[in-house]
């Protein structure tokens, strides 16, 4: 039987601010990669968020960033290579001391936004990202982009690497995501894009923005809670995988 | 043969701004009170202190703060019970990852600055303090004021705890501090500190303010390093006990 | 004609974190507290509220508070006058930099959350942002709660002071806000908010918690725009105001 | 007779991490770049150095920064537009307000490190940062790498533009600085140092890192203060510029 993991951003408020709707989205997927307080979440909300994922049997990995709060880790920072590994130790580290006190663990890290881009391509900051993850445990995965050239490094370091596909993005015929600055390059019809993430799990292609097939391999696919339309859109994805057969299943 | 800890607070750079002088305070202390990024410390430099603390076979402590990096930790915060108890947990786990990394491990927490003091005297903080130890490790120690409420509320709670004193602080006859407010409160010269950390490890007393003898329990002597005036001062307290025959171990 | 001037706090989102409806509530308000990235706001978000609020003739508050973002300002922290002085002009010279760039200006200055509370009692706090605002613009008025000590020592020290109420707030018999803590200490009926605030403005009084009637010498009433629900009961408080005749004007 | 200012970053501690010597360098430049608390800086710190500067009649300028705390700002980070204006604003007005209550105002504006760096070439980011102090003040000079795109983007948006040399570093043949990753690229001699100034400002040249002499339009030159030796290097520029009867006067 085919089967596959969700995953979602959550844990992504921040004191009197909130983000998403973390307890919808841990009803929908079987993975969440939860904030560590670097471009988002307290560690009050995030230990919510463990706690609500550990009763929930969802598995747990930690979103680690840039230190960006107003910039939410989406603009690109120059960080040094001491700095990078150092930064992302620390956040593994409070995510794996607030998941113990919820009864849980992390399992794996999903770097977020600006440093999940530049890893995906960039050689250095990709090392570090690796060694970090290895220093501290290398029995942790990597959710990387499908395609990308991290998922080769990260392998060839001893990393297990997770790769995953994007629900509502659309791609490109050499199987790389459309940037979004183009028009296209976000979907919004959930039945339309439940229809792609069927077909990608099933026959392991989707169809790129000039309608030709490209195979992608995905162990994951990234589904987002950021608006209540996002919420459903998960949900149809879920439901639609569910109805054919797919087992939903965490990778770790 | 009387033997006494020594302990100092380290990793408290701050990116491009130093503070104290780490790698001569590890050649003086037996514990090292290792920031963790709430009031002073990024990530890099902690690291760069646990890895020296390692080498030299020193024991390092968490040093827990309130989130606030423009006071030093030092201000008052009425931090509420499910915020303080994540933060406290968060800072313990990004040490212990960290240390992990260094080849070292946390053995115990050590509250700074206003976190400090209030808790010593303020029960919900003190509660919210000792819960978050117990639910992350019930094994590390605590490092409490000698002679404050906290010492009792620790140890009910099954906490190992470790009292202190301060090797540069006058203490009332009561066995407390004197306020920093007063003057005489803080001590500034070296052979006289020196000679009364001795009588306190040899007699468990100290001469207070007004020149009576005070009884101190303490496991544990504070000592600074925020000056190249204050190191100097903690190697003369190290000198002074090792060439009397007390043996300098670290508590954990 | 009777008539008072209506506030509220804008300008609190944060990067990706939304906070209320800005947009609809400077078409209920005369007066917008903008915050000043202390407490919410980034400096981006800001300008924007600032824009809106000169386009649409609202006047322009510093909604000046204590540094903590994690805790949205409502933390009492206990700061030294020399900080607490030098942070509140630092808020209100940035926003009356943005303030120009927006074709308005700061007219008043209204302290957030703990800082409000606080210094409407404390005198060395209050004292502080007196002097802050003395310092950087002595014709800057101050809002502060109705009846408290803070009113008059603002008066005494030269300040205009513009004394408010609170829309949703229940009032003891001495007219001061009953403590959240205690039950019915937040109203929840729209209509009666608003009918509470029409006696308010046409005859000086509200209706206490235990049912007498105590006078309140306000200028401005303070509602809020953080929900749905908020944004509506201002809207009714405005519309009851407007209907009776009241005047609705900003102070400054 | 030559004039010419000397200009020094100053106002960098922040709490109670200091850096620099403010006291030492007010007595050297004519010029202070004063933080603004993105990169460095805090509030009641900043007034203090503002206050001296006023005190002492020395020129005080925005030292505008990306929001980096932990990284001094030096590190390049991909801020949109409309935030990298409103960042820019905020920060002159701040600092506008704390030059206020310490009798001084501010004559101009110097961006800091990576945003520096960045828009002495970046076209999008360097009008950004124009637009910025256009807004707030068109009055308000600039201060760009001599030589850099910047001096010619920002004349032809009407800014007054000051280009300023760098007294410790190596200059190519094509009149850039060497790059720091380079040797030579940073002197350590003052009293080559000063030679070299003295030299820049009678004859408008500097000999460039292969020996050939290179023509540089400076207004003002870069002086440190971040270390014993370069306020002693500071000093020596200033005193070698003296003897030669250069004039030493602020620009603005």
């Amino acid at each position: 039987m085919a089967h596959i993991d969700l995953n979602s951003d959550l844990g992504e408020s921040l004191g009197a601010w909130r983000m998403g709707d973390d307890e919808a989205m841990l009803g929908i997927v079987t993975s969440a990669n939860v904030a560590c307080g670097f471009h988002a979440g307290d560690a009050a909300g995030i230990l919510r968020t463990l706690r609500a994922a550990a009763e929930r049997g969802v598995s747990v990995g930690a979103h680690v960033a840039y230190p960006d709060l107003a910039g939410f880790g989406r603009r690109n920072m120059d960080v040094a290579s001491a700095d990078l590994r150092a930064d992302v130790i620390y956040q593994i580290g409070a995510l794996q001391g607030l998941a113990r006190v919820a009864g849980t663990q992390v399992r794996y890290v999903k770097p977020h936004g600006a440093l999940y881009n530049t890893i995906a391509h960039d050689e250095r900051q990709a090392a570090d990202v690796i060694e970090a993850i290895r220093a501290i445990d290398p029995g942790l995965a990597l959710v990387a982009l499908a395609g990308s050239p991290l998922v080769g490094w990260a392998q060839a370091a001893g990393l297990r690497v997770v790769a995953e596909a994007f629900a509502d993005r659309a791609y490109t015929p050499q199987g790389t995501l459309v940037s979004r600055r183009q028009s296209g390059a976000v979907l919004h019809d959930a039945p339309q894009v439940a229809a792609r993430m069927l077909r990608l799990v099933q026959h392991g292609v989707v169809e790129a923005i000039d309608g030709t097939l490209t195979p992608i391999q995905a162990d994951s696919i990234c589904v987002h809670g950021d608006s209540p339309g996002a919420v459903d859109m998960a949900r149809q994805v879920r439901q639609t995988l569910l109805e054919a057969g797919v087992e939903l299943k965490a990778f770790a």
